[in-house]
């Protein structure tokens, strides 16, 4: 029988598939996804842990055992050079196992690794190949966001009606999306380490921001409140731009339309997520508030859908930020 | 070789897709779509000619000619009845032909007609099925709508950002959508025989609403405008109510907010049909006026999404009215 193996890259969006369940726990380390390939079948897979050890590399050598020696190894970021007090360096277990290939998604970031951690397998004899996957990258979106720009990665989340309505004129906004919308949402804000409202939502509906499905319980984010008023059982920052101080790679903000408004003003939002109803309001609330666009073609190019889906009557797109 | 043949209700929906062919300009008549189907091949078909002649049947048989005899009729409005200075009925012509059956997918609503073409076929010795065929009535909206409620089918045409805008604060709205976007609306538009903006939009953009397609300029639907004001260049109605008035089965809405805001509170809107550019403005001018809703339940539970598509950046969206 002939077993077709997908490419490398295919490897590498597998393992990046896998380092999601590693997300947001691994926090602050990276949600990693390690693979170990032997003859086209999988003899190891690890992801980072929570609260980041092991390291999803580790996992995955434990899980191969002697089988590691002469197979493929797809890391989504690339195996950390430093020693540390929890446990020896990834590349010094790689070393040690001695795979034939180290194949890898991302350089890491982090000053301590930074190209270091390919130079030592190759020293070792080891292969190493950089192959610069975009699955990779986007299942690391928190962390190599937090890396470049010393802030979380920012989603915004919007639900609306078709013609971009949040409620009626005097505030009715119960029910506007339906209960598959709403449960997908939780499971948004699952994937997240803080979640943040404005001030006026925080104040006006007292919003839980919890996630409330079954077995996740325990998965809600930090709550922050965009405001510069003292707040009871959530953190604050005052503008947009303090998110620097949130201590999360991914931060899920839910509105309401002036927060989002700020946010995407501040072009601080790298991902959109959109629910809509098939419901048309007319003179409702807004979903969003004023972006002061000086000119339309300023609006243009910046969004590309990345995913849709039907849930229930509602719909789900979500969009990423073109830089 | 075994031929595989669909079911009468696949054959009748075939038969819908032909008959669009002769919409708009078979105005007043009835788009109807006609095959004559001898083992499983197809052996004529037609669609109504422009003015209404000849029939969909009378084109078919024609093209069948000696191999319509025992052979099966697909029509997707009962055949007529009633003799016309301009040709036999419908009706006569099949029982000179002899099929072994005919298959309908409507009953003619026309009182000259009204199940007499299905009883004179009977009587005839020709099985005469209806199957009650939802494609068949949706061809034939614009018939079935003037029939019933002596008024066009209605169309509204809605353009904006994600966020339900259509221009920015200051009136601002070129390249909303796309190119693609733009040349679908201009193959919608020759699919109806009037277009209506609101005596607003005339006035502040002189739109020419004709179809700049190659091949389709002589297809732009007649101009009407809601205003109580004369106009010049087009024909006016003061209110949503007064549609009957325009001698069309499918009237295309195209806005703008007030006027489409208008039709959809007077519940006069059949289709809903959406184009959407992955763009947000916030604060600008909205795609529609209020609807003076007194609750959100009664938004919810009107409009069932019918259709989808990428236009280029844009997407297309078509709801239908569920009553």
């Amino acid at each position: 029988m002939t077993i077709k193996t997908p490419s490398d890259a295919r490897w590498l969006a597998a393992a990046a598939r896998l380092a999601l369940r590693g997300r947001p726990a691994s926090s602050p380390n990276p949600a990693v996804g390690c693979l170990i390939v032997r003859n086209g079948r999988v003899v190891g897979r690890g992801w980072t842990q929570p609260g980041g050890r092991p390291h999803a590399e580790a996992m995955a050598l434990e899980m191969a055992g002697d089988a590691a020696t002469g197979a493929d190894v797809y890391a989504t970021l690339e195996p950390c050079a430093h020693q540390s007090p929890r446990g020896p360096a990834c590349t010094d277990r790689l070393i040690e196992a001695r795979p034939a290939r180290v194949v890898i998604g991302q350089v890491d970031p982090d000053p301590r690794t930074a190209g270091q951690g390919i130079e030592r397998l190759h020293a070792a004899g080891i292969e190493a190949v950089l192959l610069g996957c975009p699955h990779s990258a986007a299942s690391l979106a928190g962390y190599l966001t937090r890396a470049a720009f010393g802030r979380p990665h920012v989603t915004l989340k919007l639900a609306m009606s078709l013609d971009g309505c949040i409620a009626l004129a005097d505030g009715t906004s119960q029910w506007i999306t339906g209960e598959a919308a709403r449960a997908h949402v939780h499971s948004r804000r699952a994937l997240a380490d803080a979640i943040l409202v404005g001030g006026g939502t925080w104040r006006a509906d007292s919003p839980r921001l919890d996630v409330r499905l079954p077995g996740l319980e325990d998965r809600s984010p930090a709550r922050w409140v965009l405001t510069s008023q003292p707040i009871e059982s959530a953190q604050t920052i005052a503008a947009p731009a303090d998110i620097a101080a949130i201590p999360a790679q991914y931060l899920y903000v839910e509105g309401g339309a002036q927060a989002a408004a700020s946010f995407l003003e501040a072009d601080l939002v790298e991902r959109l997520e959109i629910y809509r109803a098939p419901i048309l309001i007319g003179d409702g609330l807004r979903a969003l508030g004023g972006l002061n666009l000086a000119e339309l073609a300023h609006a243009h190019g910046r969004w590309q859908p990345v995913e849709t889906r039907q849930l229930g009557a509602d719909t789900f797109e979500a969009f990423a930020r073109t830089r």
